[in-house]
């Protein structure tokens, strides 16, 4: 029930992103049932390659919390994590991923890079996918748009 | 030559960084031969996870360039990228990477993270080491000094 809200509240973003003309991505970071943390994917208007959501939910996570250790911090995010976001996760101490669409093509998890449970890594956590049709519909909807 | 000389100017913004207590990493992004984007280490100053030298290196170079395409980019850095930071510079599109220094416990290649020659992702380049004592030497005395 909680994971389905948060999921819907990154979906939100993600909505807002596309309207604006950006691949809708959104994601949310919750601290004790509060969200301290919203991004969604600003990579064409701010020509940074950085600006993927779940990037832009770490920053203002670690302001709102006044730490880079984002501890007991869970992130939802409508897309499976790119590698490099899933290892700003790992950097950030995120506690919990979870996803509610696959990304086959750039996914962390579908190309090999589960850098959350690496042996070496000084922070493990968990990875989770919970599936939400509307997450990877609002994608299919852009890209069809898109085209036409 | 052209390598040593990139590496030296990285390893100045590593030393910028010890002097403010921060872990000494420091990058550099050249582009046809002019240095577009510097970073150092200030995770601890910005309380930023993303506070890698690499990281902001990537910033200032997008800006610099007006975009996120960091097409004919190479990246100078006094030790090896962490995952998330050689990630980044997929997202990037650096054609280059350059380091320093080995890190055996935190490194992309060390940990096996080599998302630079993945054959499902639509970008991959070069990821070079270029042994440089001073690169690995200031970090051993930065941590010399923190223990003592």
């Amino acid at each position: 029930m909680e994971t389905q809200s948060f999921l819907l509240e990154a979906l939100t973003l993600a909505e807002e992103a596309a309207s604006h003309g950006e691949v809708p991505v959104g994601a949310v970071i919750v601290h004790e049932g509060k969200i301290v943390g919203r991004g969604s994917n600003s990579r064409e208007k701010s020509q940074d390659p950085l600006g993927h959501a779940e990037i832009q939910a770490i920053h203002e996570a670690s302001k709102s919390l006044q730490s880079w250790r984002l501890i007991d911090c869970d992130l939802y995010v409508t897309l499976e994590p790119c590698p490099m976001c899933l290892a700003a996760c790992q950097q950030a101490r995120i506690r919990k991923v979870v996803y509610g669409a696959k990304d086959e093509k750039g996914g962390a998890i579908c190309l090999g890079f589960g850098v959350h449970d690496h042996p070496k890594l000084n922070h493990r956590f968990q990875v989770l996918y919970s599936p939400m049709e509307a997450c990877s519909l609002v994608l299919k909807e852009f890209f069809a748009k898109l085209r036409s």
